[in-house]
């Protein structure tokens, strides 16, 4: 699990779509900047549309068991337009995750020099989203009752615990302690969801007064949605509940770069189960096969997964390449998946 | 109710903060703009902030059967930074909302000539959010236990009714078709949030085969904050519930000029209660009383809410005259709250 183990044991789930392509390039990376006397083994797992297709498996006990015993996954996008909606994500990656207890979901935004953003002027944005990964309304509660009649009623129930809030609440506030401005933003909308948010506030609140260095500031979803295109500078870290993460963390994306260029972890702190690594992107099947991916998200997430693992010095290198590559790409043609990876990987080793 | 009535009998809520002075402009323009023998009549609510910190009132029964009698609402702004987070949103906004039956909550959002937006290029953003106004996790349902300890557990439920959603969706498709473009997007989460997202999705596609010239799609709602920072002209109306409408109209309104232009309507669509309108903005507490705010999004709500009342040529008026003043705005000194309307007023009688 550590650095000094010297062997990094690694779980691959191509998945579907792009998801092979991409994962290609991503251990492309990671092999040539990994240092000569660590062992890289990678074991390769089959989970995604097809195989759900060929046994409609999605996650079994089996393979829980199996993917515990690495030190890290690192997973490229799961999905095709031919499973029903909500069969993959919540048989396989959320199922995942809540087995994992992969409650730091982490979501980095930075604007790199030379990558193009929506937005108008130059923005200054590098900031890190912690997004709750196991509660919210993403525990799957809830039901309907009179299915497909005129009477209907469908519920869906969020569900926040003091135990599972104040964990992720206190990584994020370590987490901005870290960083040079030191500021961290609790997003909810604890005034209609009064509940919860008094919940998330209360304990966002308690915690801060362990981190007296740290300026905290609060903000509701839908403000938060305002500033992220019209003052994104003003952010360093943001906590925030699975679902209001999984919305602004596209939209962070969208601004800093694009899904393109987006990477995420999905964090067990404890080192109990290994942590995933995986592309904010889906497995776009309509690129699919075709060499156009941009591998570069799966790259960085590769470094976010160094970095989890102790290889603090070969994430930055990981990082700096990427940096690189992006700021040479202004006016030049665009190269293929494996061209942009062979890239990289020369990148980390020179 | 109708035009034919030739009264405007109208409930005035300035509430808090800019809320005064925007609602004095709104009023002024209707003045300017109903024709000379609607007889527009006026009566003042003092709800908000104010109310609350002097009676520890905020709606009362008394209160509703008051407001029950009007044609309609104009409503300014509630809130106050001394007043807890969800006192006024859930005692004021959002019961008149429900007491009222405002299902349809209506957010236009145009980017008009002269408009600064925060994305580069010369997008074109011109769509119309339908959000579900009385449904979803804005129910109150939900709770606490074992509060401020460290095993406390709260929940918020989101309730999804088939009546609810059919008539909220049959609105968005009745609208869709209305406009030349005939497009209606649903958006939602129906990945996750797979109860009320099956719900959404089967009435959704049921009413769709009644609408056979609306094009649809769907779009979770992560994506679509992407699609909005990054193809805004792709869309045309959209469909939503209640949370999700929050979230993507504060970044539509973003996009499109800033929250300073943008109007809503809380419609509840039989005439039954009368319907209310709003800017989107707050009270604003930071620049209140110093005749900085600006009125245009009250006047656009004063435009919606003739509509509403099948004043339709008034309606356009207004907007007309808003479009022609926002366009003369660039590289002029900033004028006042009143000196905008003023000039809103002129250009509608004239
Ligand atoms: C695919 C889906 C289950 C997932 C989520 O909602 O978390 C995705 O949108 C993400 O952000 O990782
Ligand atoms: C103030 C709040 C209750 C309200 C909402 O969440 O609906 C506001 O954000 C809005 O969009 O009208």
């Amino acid at each position: 699990m550590s650095a000094s183990s010297r062997t990094l044991n690694l779980a691959v789930i191509p998945g579907d779509g792009i998801g092979q392509e991409v994962v290609a390039e991503g251990l492309k990376v990671l092999s040539a900047v990994l240092p000569q006397d660590v062992k890289l083994e990678t074991k390769e797992y089959d989970f995604g549309a097809r195989r759900y297709h060929a046994t409609g498996e999605t996650l079994t006990d089996a393979d829980l068991d199996a993917l515990k015993k690495h030190d890290a996954i690192l997973l490229g996008a799961i999905g095709d337009p031919g499973v029903p909606s909500g069969v993959l994500e919540r048989g396989f990656l959320l199922k995942l995750r809540f087995a994992f207890d992969h409650h730091v979901n982490l979501r980095p935004s930075k604007l790199l020099p030379g990558v193009a953003t929506p937005l108008a002027g130059e923005p200054q944005i590098d900031f890190v989203v912690v997004r709750e990964g196991t509660e919210g309304p993403y525990t799957g509660n809830g039901g309907t009752i009179r299915k497909g009649t005129p009477h209907e009623v469908a519920t869906e129930v969020s569900v926040n615990t003091a135990f599972g809030v104040e964990r992720v609440v206190r990584d994020a506030f370590a987490r901005a302690q870290a960083r040079p401005r030191k500021k961290l933003a609790l997003i909810h909308k604890n005034n209609v969801l009064t509940f919860a948010g008094h919940l998330w506030t209360n304990i966002f609140n308690k915690v801060a007064e362990e981190f007296p260095e740290v300026t905290t500031e609060y903000m509701h979803v839908d403000a938060a949605t305002i500033y992220l295109v019209t003052q994104p500078e003003r952010f360093d870290v943001i906590v925030t509940d699975n679902l209001f993460g999984d919305i602004i963390t596209d939209l962070a994306a969208a601004v800093s770069g694009g899904i393109g260029v987006a990477a995420s972890g999905n964090i067990n702190p404890s080192g109990e189960f290994p942590s995933m690594f995986e592309p904010v992107h889906g497995s776009a099947p309509d690129i699919a096969g075709q060499g156009k991916a941009d591998p570069t998200a799966t790259v960085l997430s590769v470094a976010l997964l160094l970095r989890h693992l102790g290889y603090d010095a070969e994430a930055g290198r990981v990082e700096e390449a990427v940096s690189a590559d992006l700021a040479e790409r202004t006016g030049k043609p665009a190269r293929s998946t494996s061209e942009i990876g062979d890239a990289l990987a020369v990148r980390v080793a020179g």
